[in-house]
């Protein structure tokens, strides 16, 4: 192959990463909609955010589904940092109170 | 809202949530596939693996893609994870040559 060649492949290649990144951008702004309408269940019914047995529900989920071949420690840390957002959103909503106002 | 009545809803949520984690982890799987076939380019070309000026794109993308309610900031922090696993995985192909060998 040739670096010319390799070039365009490569090009090939980053069209279709960059959809599929779209595609998760989007997933995660319709995870996030969900964990604000929990928060907002949860607020009214004044249970607490943070449920450590229903984060272990997520990650069995997440870990079960995966047919690689991104390894379970890598899924494992994204999903980490994917929580860890989404506990801040539903942080922050707590403090400002049903209307979203500070 | 009853405490029973916010499990049943909170219960509802959570069916979406595990869905949308499901399709998530799909299509990590799919952009390793494609970064595998990225990583077979570059070493047959004898091509840098790291090149800072993609992922600035690769994070343009995300970030012209995002239309909330996520912030910019939480995408950002996602999406570092997510390229972080990914460098890793195209490391360790490299390290181990065109069949996987050790």
């Amino acid at each position: 192959m040739t670096a010319a060649e390799a070039r365009d492949r490569l090009e090939e290649f980053r069209v279709l990463i960059d959809d599929v990144d779209r595609r998760i951008v989007d997933l995660l702004n319709e995870r996030t909609g969900v964990v604000e309408d929990i928060g907002r269940v949860k607020r009214e019914a004044q249970l607490p955010i943070y449920e450590p047995k229903r984060e272990d529900q997520v990650f069995a989920n997440v870990m079960e589904s995966n047919r690689g071949p991104l390894s379970e420690e890598a899924v494992r840390r994204i999903f980490e940092r994917i929580i860890d957002e989404m506990r801040t959103i539903q942080r922050v909503r707590m403090e400002r109170g049903p209307d979203g106002e500070k």
